[in-house]
């Protein structure tokens, strides 16, 4: 199986590793806006072999992965339109991705199968890929209604390959889903590293910061340009969740004026056990 | 020396582990609410006897560690009146702390060398307690006018003896400082899970959280009661920053709604690189 990966980062890199180890792909090229990291891709052994653009990529393919920032998807797949290759991808939004395929690809659209492998990390490029990256991870599926049943059990059985917990799911009910619970906090740890980066005394409040704020924040040491993407792409999404987390921000500003103890104890309480829960049920 | 620990969970646990580690304490007595707790403090060695009340605890101790959740401080000084010993805490907030130590100890405030050690962590109770909790951990001393100097570098060595960094502040200071660098995230990360578990499709959403959601919303798993008390008595600073965090969420609010990609670039790339910055000097 010869494999074309367009965007050679932590994504697609460990795609290619992965299908590699588990002897799904024979022949990786790769593709991306990077000589550097696409000759550090090649010494680290996630390609094969460097190709110019993404239709040179294509050619010859058996399957397409295409894990770039999501803004440049549309002028990915008006490449890919010649190709019979399979195609899926790595974005983290879906709405877009999918219209921008129906756009690019015309009748070849049944040929893509979009795919969002819910396992970011805040480290990014081909120096990050690992070919561990999606083992028991979860990788969402929203097929479209052009797809033959065929093609989306062949993706299925590659993401598999993988080491991915496969489920599915309509594009627009993934993206409202990952705006709750991934693409708002992302914003949240960035506007709270922003806000003390510039003020006055940045320095010393950085210096008092612990563990818990390392934590909270990890996610805004995220990829800039792909987060930039994700929330111009699904910002009506984004924009409901931080209205209903601000009308939540004023309630918590509301016990806090009233010194409220027995409400914040009950609130802290409840959110406490249902992470507990959750943490409990996802091991 | 002698150490009467004042709530034996995290803090105080470790805090008698690593000082007798370190061969200062030779014999710890363990004040707490729960018999439970303290039985299990026994058991692993933290504590060798245990009192029934403050006073007791105090009687005959050379040092005595106040390690409850604050809204407590006041009826525990309020039975160490008597004692000769040298006081120390481990609050997390110092204004409210002061304040009561001053109205309870009267002229033995100058014993009480108030300190905070920022190290907590979202688990709780004598079970997490471990002797190197503090070791390469801030702790903030807030040294009172009344005390003799010798009196702040004797809490300050036995700090250090359990392999803490420390610096000084005013309380005032302190206050300000920790109300944004770990209260405001501690009630952000709250009112982010509590807003989930709350939803019709809880469950759901929860299912596709992944890494960056677990590590943002650690610290909503920390002890309630604690934090109720902090919340409560830091509640005038943590509403500054409060207001200060919406106030910078309505301007993420005006980017997302306008789709302008570079000034969220922008932001995030400047926030990313505050970050790493402050990891890299921290470490």
């Amino acid at each position: 199986m010869r494999l074309a990966v367009i965007g050679v980062g932590l994504i697609g890199g460990s795609f290619a590793l992965a299908l590699k180890q588990a002897k799904k792909a024979s022949h990786v090229v790769g593709v991306g806006r990077s000589t550097q990291n696409l000759e550090l891709a090649r010494s680290r052994g996630i390609i094969d072999s460097i190709a110019t653009s993404a239709a040179a990529g294509a050619r010859g393919a058996d399957l397409v992965l295409v894990a770039a920032p999501v803004a440049q998807f549309a002028a990915i797949f008006s490449e890919l339109k010649e190709t019979d290759a399979l195609i899926t991808d790595g974005g983290s939004t879906k709405r877009d991705v999918v219209a921008a395929a129906r756009l690019a690809l015309g009748k070849r659209i049944a040929q893509f199968v979009p795919a969002h492998p819910v396992a970011g990390a805040e480290k990014s490029g081909a120096a990050a890929a690992s070919a561990e990256l999606f083992r028991n991870r979860r990788v969402v599926l929203t097929p479209l209604s052009e797809n033959p049943a065929r093609a989306v059990d062949q993706v299925q059985a590659l993401w598999e390959a993988c080491g991915a917990r496969i489920t599915r799911l309509a594009p627009d009910e993934h993206d409202a889903v990952l705006a709750a619970v991934s693409h708002l906090p992302h914003v949240l740890a960035y506007a709270l590293v922003h806000d003390i980066a510039r003020r006055k005394n940045a320095e010393q409040l950085f210096s008092y910061a612990a563990g818990g704020f390392r934590d909270f924040t990890r996610i805004a040491s995220s990829h800039p340009e792909m987060w930039r993407d994700i929330c111009v792409a699904n910002r009506d999404r984004i924009l409901d969740e931080l209205e209903r987390y601000q009308a939540k921000l004023g309630e918590m500003e509301k016990l806090l004026r009233a010194a409220d103890g027995d409400a914040l104890e009950k609130l802290f309480a409840e959110a406490r056990d249902a992470r507990d829960r959750w943490l409990k049920s996802s091991t």
